[in-house]
Order: C-alpha cells, then structure tokens, then sequence
C-alpha cells in the first residue's frame, strides 16, 4: 500500500534557479497529507497532477513566509473547485489569526469547514491519528518556533499464510490476522504461528525543516524510514547556518546516520546552489542513501525502496 | 519616453490554463508602479526579467486573495534582494493588518522603510503625484470595496524648434519649454511660437479591475490612451457576471466606446474560457481597438500605437 512523499518545493526563503519555496505532498495509504505551503503551492499541485480536494490535512511547520504564504491559495482555489468535506489545518498558534484575518477582509465564506489546530511545539507531541497513520511532533530549532512531523504507519495486519486460509472461518480472519490462536469447533487450538506470517513492517516518514542541527531528535527519528532533512548550506557555511538557524548538509546527514533512517531525502537548498548536487556530495560522505528532493519528483517510503 | 504596462496575470479567482492572477507592472518614464500582486506575481517578475527593486510603489485594488497574496512574497524577497530603498503600498484600508500580522508573526524585521497607504474609495481622489505622473482613483463596483487606479502623464515641455535653439540662452530655455516667450538683451519680444513646437500630449492608463459594468466611471476615463478592463465573462453570461459583480467583454467595450479611449485591453479571464479570443471577438464589435492581455507581454501607452 502506498506510501510516497511528492515534493513540490525544494528552495529556501529566496525563490531562484527553477526551485519553489518548501511544500509536500504525502501520501499514505491514499490519507493525502500537504506538509508546509509556500508560495505558489497550488501551481504546484496543479503541475503535479494533484486533486486539491483529496487533501485531508494541511501542516504548517513555522510562520516563515516561504512555508505559508500558499495556504490562503489552497484554501480559496478549494473553495472555487467546490469542496465541501471538512479541512483540518494544523500549524503554529499564530496561523488561526492569519488565516481568520485574510478571510474576514475578502468576505469569504467557505463551503466547506475549515478546522484549524495548534500544534504543541514538543517532540512526540501527539498531532493526529487515525487507523492508518499517526502523526506527531518533532521540536525543531529555528528563529522561530518550528515544529517538524513524524508519520508513523498504524500496526499492520499479519499476513495470512495461503496455504492455511482454507482452515480458517470466516469470522475468526481478522482475529488471526492481529496475532490470535485460532480455536476451532472441537476445540483444538492452532497457534497463530503456523497461520501467519509476520506483519509489514510499520513504515515511517519525518520531516525536519526549517532547523539548525538537532541532536536532541535522534531518538525520536529512529529508525525511520525516510528522513527529510534540510540542507540550507554546505559545511564550509557551517557558521552561516548557525547563525540563520539552518542545517548543513553534513549536518543532516549526520542525524539520518544517528537515526539510523533508510534513506535521507534532502532539500531547502539555499539559491546560491545551482546544482545542489554539491549539497549531496557532502553528505554521502556521512550517509550514503542520500537522495536530493525535486520539484514535483515522488520519493517512495520503505527500506526495501534502497535496501532491497 | 516609456510608458508601458506588461501584463503579468490575466486569469480570474481560480488559476488556470496557463494563466495567473492579477498583476501589471507599468512603467511611466521609468517610474515602476507594480499593480495588484496576485499569488506567485514574484515569480512572474522573475520570468520578466524585472529587479523588483526598482518598484517603488505597488497599488491593490482589492481584499480578494487573487489581487494581493502575491504581496508578502514580493515584499520578503525584496527585503531577502537586500533593498533599502522605501516601498509605498497604495491599497484598501484593510491591507495594513494583513501586513503587518504576517510581518509581526514571521518575526520578519524589513531594511527598508515600509509606507502603506489607504486608498480613498472615490473616483478622482489623488492617490499619488509626483512631477512625472499623478495616480488618482476610480470608484469600481465589486463585492468588496475595490480601486481602480488612473495614471497620467505629467504636462510635458513644449518642444524648442530646431533652427531656433541658437536663438536662445541657457538660462532661458526652461521658460521657454514652458511657453514663455523670449525677451532678449535688446529687450525683443519672440514670441513662443515661433520657438517651440506643441509639447507631447499627456498620455493616460485606466486600470479597471474587479468591477461590474460602472458608467458613472466614464467621465472620469474620458480619452484615456489605453484602458485595461476586466472582461471575466462573455455577455451569454451576463446575469452571472451582474451577480458576481464582474463584467462581460460586451460591457467592458462599452466603456472603451463611451469613454472614447484610444485602445481596450481586456484580462481577469474566467477560467471557463480556454481561449480568451472568445471574448476580444465580442468586444470588437462594439470597440475595434481591443487587445486581450498575455502573460508576460508587454503593451504601450499611446495613441500613436494604434491610431498612426
């Protein structure tokens, strides 16, 4: 079942060189998911081939621009295309009246409901869950308060094993396939073992933008399979980075190595790259699975996607 | 002299089909007034090929996201470019808070002074004036309070005839550009007109957008060299344009027609149009000088353009 992360906009704080300002597409398990809203999002959406209205959920990391400024787009073009199912906005206490204000001042009266969430600003805070996917916090460092997402997939259903199938009565699968012996009529107890093979495993995605180097959120990055990180700067700009409260790019490779994450996806390249492969030179030194986010490009969730 | 717009967005509320939201940047003998800044006008500037910097002032008409979300974009990466020099914002009453909360929230502190202005909702109030351009107001029709915006040439200075400039001292010359006549040394009279040349006419822009069909406007666009008016429906759809509070193609024709404008541009195209020529074609019957609006291109502001 699908788990895949579309990004959409790969730039920092100042547009250039083809590259927008920060959004994500994610899917899991056909939940729609759009992670941070820069400026032109929609556009984005557009070229991506995206149904703005399949969107649950928006999550807002930080209120700099180059992750917000899109939001009241979506919202509107939604609107105009005819939603009417609930949309649920989560982001930084300051985005209700950012939002609320630009509504009230275009006179818009949406069609659908719009529910917009404070997210609190700690690591395993919990933002959402449901019997797919839970999301929560991760307590980013920047110059303002920034708050990255961990989606980590609910448990899985254990496999049936082909050849038992038949065994089995119809109202007892989904028992076996949570890990329950099956008691059959006369009585006779087959152990779950010999009816299952293990379960998927529970795959998981984090993003961590915007922030300076965190190692305070190895544990709670652990193991997950796919880590986006930011990588503003190379680390001869290291000083650079510290100061505006971003990551290097041996910076974010050094967490995905702590973490021991699959795969490390990198973006939030500063303009003055034109090629941000110099960005994933650096860090493959460190961590090898690296890859480099791009604009519209569809990075699937999963070892098995590298490590297989 | 230059006096130019180039259309930057020409589609309506919902983004399609290649075109944007609204945007103009107009350039009067190198003075850059960027009006309206629909979502992502940064970007289309860039496309442009224009040094955002050298905008001095932007215009908003109205509170519908489609005409200012682009804003803060374009005023972030100005700050981002390093600008010092001031930005004056001409816009509704309402703009300031806008600004000013994502300004406040996004801890954002600008290098350059950040005038804004409310605009008077009334036709020939002045909104700028300098000693190469006046901007006063048009009272437009729409759903919120929305200002169109009529720029004018200063008065030119007559043209000194060739064959006579030897004729005439240095320190005399302004007066005479100015109509006086020449008194020489001797304490002869020439008269001007037999130094100079009729001066250039004052050339005129109307920029009408969001509006319903509004003939109280054309006493106040009487001989305006080129009028931009939005032409977001076909007359066909008239009773939706009227509910909406926007124009038909036919209407906006009228305007031209009534006002005796030298040429018609027409844009805010609703996104139910594929082709915009649809819409040109209706208005011509009414008003032959009409022109649709294009992404990125550029239109003088002259009879001579049209009528030589």
């Amino acid at each position: 079942m699908r788990f895949e992360v579309t990004t959409l906009g790969t730039g920092a704080a100042l547009p250039a060189r083809g590259r927008f300002p920060s959004a994500q597409l994610l899917n899991v398990r056909e939940r729609l998911f759009l992670i941070d809203c820069g400026e032109g999002t929609q556009e984005r959406l557009r070229m991506a081939g995206v149904n703005m209205n399949r969107i649950a959920r928006v999550l807002i990391t930080h209120m700099h621009g180059d992750h917000f400024l899109g939001l009241m787009g979506v919202i509107s073009s939604m609107h105009l295309l005819g939603r009417t199912a609930p949309l649920h906005v989560h982001g930084p206490a300051d985005l209700r009246e950012v939002i609320e204000l630009q509504l009230r001042v275009s006179k818009t009266f949406l069609r659908f409901p719009l529910h917009i969430h404070a997210v609190e600003h700690r690591s395993g805070a919990p933002v959402f869950g449901d019997e797919v996917v839970t999301v929560t916090g991760l307590a980013l460092r920047h110059r303002v308060e920034s708050t990255g997402f961990l989606f980590r997939e609910a448990p899985q259903p254990r496999h049936l094993i082909k050849e038992k199938v038949g065994l089995i009565p119809h109202y007892a699968r989904s028992a076996v396939k949570e890990g329950q012996d099956l008691v059959l009529p006369d009585g006779t107890v087959v152990p779950n073992a010999e009816l299952t093979a293990p379960a998927d495993p529970q795959r998981a995605y984090a993003y961590c933008s915007d922030t300076a180097y965190a190692p305070e959120l190895v544990p709670f990055l652990k193991g997950v399979d796919l880590l986006y990180h930011e990588a503003t700067f190379l680390e001869e700009l290291a000083a650079r980075a510290k100061e505006t409260m971003h990551s290097t790019a041996r910076q974010a490779a050094t967490m995905a190595r702590d973490a021991e994450a699959g795969q490390l996806l990198l973006g939030h390249f500063s303009s003055r790259y034109k090629d941000p492969e110099v960005l994933r030179e650096e860090a493959v030194q460190v961590f090898p699975h690296t890859m480099l986010a791009q604009e519209g490009c569809t990075f699937q969730v999963g070892r098995s996607a590298v490590h297989a």
